[in-house]
């Protein structure tokens, strides 16, 4: 994996390329406002063909897999060619996906074009698609051969799909560096390219010392296994919500667990509350969805031997994994998020 | 990759096991005929649960796969835990993609049922599931982690299963091997451990020289390139056909071409031909499917830049890789080996 600010990058990729063909994995939307800019500042692609999904989460379905797979096959895809995925961690989890078990795998190249994908999916060689309501139940761990990482195309975008990202942004701040934290704090609603590359990095660093999660790299679970659960709750009800908002609620559940277990200090809880309180608004959860929300926590792919198990801030700037807790400790945690 | 020919490994392993769950994935004749045997030899064997798919190529299938995924989840399957694969090379294929995918990969063992399995499908990391015809287009390169290899399971199958491995045999001896050729040839239709433990073996040691068949694994397709085009064929049109039978008339046509572009000498040339005429008669094609044939060889993932090219044999027991040769060439071959 190797992350880069340059396009020339690509065009240097593709001079030593060895495949025949070069495929775009876009979504309606990155097809229109991103795909035209790029293809227009790589003068060495050659042959290319483009594939279009619809975009949402529900693209993310074993029968679209299916349908790409034939289709690169009707194409005449080839072991040796590339896939280069341009959107959201839709696309790129998918497109990941695709190419990572077509033919038993191809190469490919993320083109991450929200903030969401720039500082979290399209890095980390997680690959995925969702069944049976369970988000990225298949998927493999493969690495993309580069992430293109270029801020202008989130101006492309509306305010609300910065703000799904930005969760994962203060995440980074929280988990491992306090630095970030306050400067993202402070910066947003303005996200600057070096807050997304900081952002990328501390993410890079981590999932290279761990590439496939048997320890440090749990440490990116901070408020996702919670933010997980409720975000499946939400879709199987129905109930629209962005992933940064899920993730935002289950940070602030995780952080009143960290409080409890791992000493995280009242004050720095205080802080955490407040800056993220100032970027998202509670979720409609009702008392009466916890066990739902509850059962969601079982289907998640990082619990073992059935314990609830999460990583918990000590401080702003670090945290640990592996923390063991009761299913009556989280759901307290959960009716005290519940607004009175 | 580990082969192991005591099942003894199995139980080791299982005590290291950090997982909860074992579980084992079969048809419904191994379930009947294999399955208990491999119980009741691991006592340390805790709780465990069966997955059963119906026999034969149309189970390595994307509904099947998928509806397996799901399975594995309402089991409350855990990346940690472990895939028993018990059977043919269908279950072993499908069942390696199933556990390489699922959550991003959970761990598998293999025990190769059938003789093709044992000395080809269950070992060198190939796993895959069919799509649009086209065989094995979708998988991954994952090795199992451990394969057990069990001789006594050949007593429970006809015939006419045995002779679909053998032609497996007979290539390990041609491309890499000439004893192997000489001792398996004459052996037919016995066939015993330790032959089957030597084409394990030539398999094993070529893969591990190049897992992801950039350069010397090629090799094994000697046989396989026109193999596969014809078995795809026949099953497009609905005409059963054992694998090691396409791969006999494989391994016929592209003798000729080695004859001519590799200069295996006519003598081994003819002792092929006896050898294989012995244990195959020749396969139903007539000359107008022979278009067809060689429209199929386009899907095969093997090609690169549009080109065919070919593993053949310069003697017997030595054979290079990527010898490129013209469609038209091919089609006077596949000529050649309709009867007249």
């Amino acid at each position: 994996m190797k992350y880069v600010q340059d396009i020339d990058n690509i065009n240097t990729w593709l001079q030593k390329f060895k495949g025949n063909k070069v495929f775009f994995l876009v979504d309606e939307n990155t097809h229109e406002y991103c795909l035209p800019n790029i293809i227009s500042n790589l003068p060495d692609l050659k042959e290319y063909e483009i594939l279009e999904v619809e975009p949402g989460e529900e693209t993310k379905a074993i029968e679209v897999a299916a349908n790409l797979w034939m289709s690169l096959a009707e194409l005449g895809a080839e072991r040796t060619d590339v896939l280069i995925n341009v959107g959201g961690g839709v696309v790129t989890d998918l497109g990941g996906f695709i190419a990572s078990t077509y033919k038993r795998g191809m190469s490919f190249i993320n083109v991450p074009t929200s903030l969401l994908a720039m500082v979290d999916a399209a890095q980390g060689g997680k690959t995925g698609i969702d069944l049976g309501g369970a988000k990225n139940l298949v998927g493999t761990f493969t690495h993309a051969e580069l992430i293109y990482l270029d801020a202008s195309f989130l101006e492309t975008l509306p305010d609300v799909q910065l703000r799904s990202g930005f969760a994962e942004m203060l995440k980074h701040g929280l988990i491992a560096d306090k630095n970030h934290w306050d400067n993202a704090s402070k910066s947003y609603p303005v996200i600057t390219e070096e807050l997304i590359a900081t952002s990328a990095e501390i993410k890079q660093s981590i999932v290279d010392e761990d590439p496939k999660e048997k320890g440090v790299r749990k440490l990116l679970n901070f408020g996702h296994t919670l933010g997980h659960a409720i975000e499946s709750f939400m879709l199987q009800n129905e109930l629209p919500i962005l992933h940064g908002e899920a993730i935002a609620a289950g940070m602030l559940i995780e952080a009143e667990l960290s409080k409890q277990y791992c000493q995280l200090p009242e004050q720095e809880f205080e802080e955490i509350v407040i800056q993220i309180d100032k970027v998202y608004t509670g979720l409609p959860i009702l008392e009466e969805n916890i066990d739902d929300i509850l059962e969601w926590l079982k289907f998640d792919k990082k619990n073992k031997g059935g314990e609830l198990r999460f990583s918990l801030l000590e401080k702003i700037g670090q945290c640990v994994f592996d923390i063991s807790i009761a299913v009556s400790v989280i759901k307290t945690a959960l009716l005290n998020y519940i607004p009175k």
